[in-house]
């Protein structure tokens, strides 16, 4: 990445038609699935929003068969069809605007209708986002409709430019994504970490599922623009990853589950100082959080994350599970690593 | 501030023995009363845990009526005795201690037997600390009761030992109070803010009045102990302070609001990310929160302040307050430039 001027950003279609061949092979349908995943070092931030670098490096843990499944097949129309959930949309829909604006990435300027078929198996009440999953799935989908025989860090990395937390849905498990250096942002994509945690759990418990009233990319870009305190936030994300990373090879939960905590509540309260003010929290989310504080200070050792949104997700071990499920009768329990 | 070497830090007593002439002169009695004030660039961090020196100045509108009244006078047994609203307290009493040892200051070590009898008509419906207008009434009492003759700027700087918001309940209306920069702090102190705003209202809504489960003093420390992002605060709450002084003088209430509100959910902010993490907020308080959002969306010109606990202060002006009253029918309206 030298022979490039200073200055002048990169598009995506630049970065990635570096790694095209000049013609494109086409197959009758490609099938993908990817995981939704939970960051528990949060991707708050952004030093390219063309590409979808991040300021800071992130890790999060796979949620194994929830996720999205993408299928891709020739047209029998002169257009493209974009389908979600089994349902039709209008091709001038945003979602079916984000999905073709992507696909044209990589079927560039030839004329080929595609129907684009995602499905995603996470329950609506878990309050989950699918973007991360939708667009690893769709990428997984276009790698193999079009032959493109990608690395799966390049997988990644391209993924990234669709969501950035798509980067980490083409692997499962534990994964962290490098926030990366280069211009060209191809050294910002994820990798897994080579470990199993039979025992551990995530609880998710479901606050809201009414659409959120500023959207992620909305809210960090609010937060960066009027949040003094954002400014702190880069060096505290580098040390949770590094704290999270070392406590998930360890397999402490109480690391784990502290630092986890602590990263999400100082995102929310990037938002928090944010103007006007970002405050995601719903009432319902304040009960849960004070309940599972109630609960740490009784000895159950069990911690909260949160995304952008008013939903909470709980980080345990197995032998928490029957307390924590007389507790909270509503909470979706997803094991990653359960055989 | 010369004398002194460097690195070893003054005590109260020390700083307070120059100002005291060699013989006390006592009166039979003395009486006074300081109002209570809230904050709209907050107190938070301190540079001197033994003086209260301040990280940063503050901006606060006192509460008119609402305070505290302290009466001194001679006890005729031979032990002092603490009352507070119409009750005595055990001298062993955090209360009766916190009082005592900050007499002690002045009375030094002359065996004087005093009543000091403190009442606060603070509404304990309005969820506001007493703290502040306490120790500048008890102080304000003191300078009379021993004749100390002592000036305004130095009953601020005193009253700040005793508890750092005091410092400015020595006056009314809007008061700043300088963070100074002597190592003897007498330059912390506070002056009041030449000018009246007499549609300038504060509604008052308790949200709880349970004792809160972490007290502001430990709630600080832990706060600049373990919060990353508080890293960020003295430069939010410099640039606040001038907005808001500037804000006070032009008696523009919306960036009066919007400085005032960004500071308090700042500070909150801090208090998030610190660990464990620190949220005085409850489930009503975010309910009371979300609802004057929306108002203000509507067009309604309110803004939120919030000290150290879950209760809620709203900033406006008297022309939103028929529209305030029937949204929140417990506040408690308080118009501190009322005839």
């Amino acid at each position: 990445m030298t022979n490039h001027p200073v200055n002048e950003q990169l598009t995506k279609a630049q970065v990635i038609n570096r790694y095209l061949k000049p013609k494109l092979a086409v197959k009758e349908s490609a099938d993908a699935f990817a995981s939704s995943n939970i960051a528990l070092c949060k991707y708050w931030g952004k030093r390219n929003g063309e590409l979808n670098l991040p300021v800071n490096s992130s890790i999060s843990i796979s949620l194994g068969h929830l996720g999205s499944h993408t299928h891709i097949s020739l047209s029998d129309t002169n257009e493209d069809q974009v389908r979600l959930n089994n349902q039709a949309l209008a091709l001038d829909s945003s979602f079916s605007k984000k999905v073709l604006n992507f696909v044209n990435l990589f079927r560039r300027d030839q004329k080929i209708p595609l129907i684009i078929d995602t499905r995603n198996n996470i329950p609506t009440a878990a309050g989950l986002a699918s973007s991360a999953s939708g667009f690893a799935a769709l990428m997984l989908a276009l790698n193999d409709f079009f032959d493109l025989q990608l690395d799966k860090t390049v997988l990644s990395a391209f993924s990234r430019m669709g969501s950035g937390s798509a980067s980490r849905s083409i692997y499962s498990g534990f994964v962290r994504w490098n926030m990366g250096v280069d211009e060209d942002g191809m050294d910002s994509c994820a990798t897994q970490l080579e470990t199993q945690w039979p025992t551990f759990c995530i609880g998710l418990i479901k606050v809201s599922t009414t659409q959120k009233p500023v959207d992620s990319r909305t809210g960090m870009n609010r937060t960066i623009e009027t949040s003094h305190l954002y400014n702190s936030w880069p060096q505290q994300a580098a040390e949770d990853l590094t704290s999270i990373e070392s406590a998930i090879f360890s397999q402490d939960i109480e690391q784990l589950g502290a630092c986890a905590e602590k990263n999400a509540m100082s995102m929310h309260a990037t938002m928090i100082s944010a103007w006007p003010p970002l405050v995601y929290w719903l009432p319902e989310s304040l009960a849960v959080m004070h309940k599972v504080w109630q609960l740490r200070e009784a000895g159950v050792s069990v911690y909260i994350t949160m995304d952008a949104g008013p939903n909470i997700k709980l980080l345990f071990e197995e032998q928490q599970l029957s307390v924590l499920e007389a507790e909270f009768s509503t909470m979706e329990v997803v094991r990653p690593f359960a055989k």
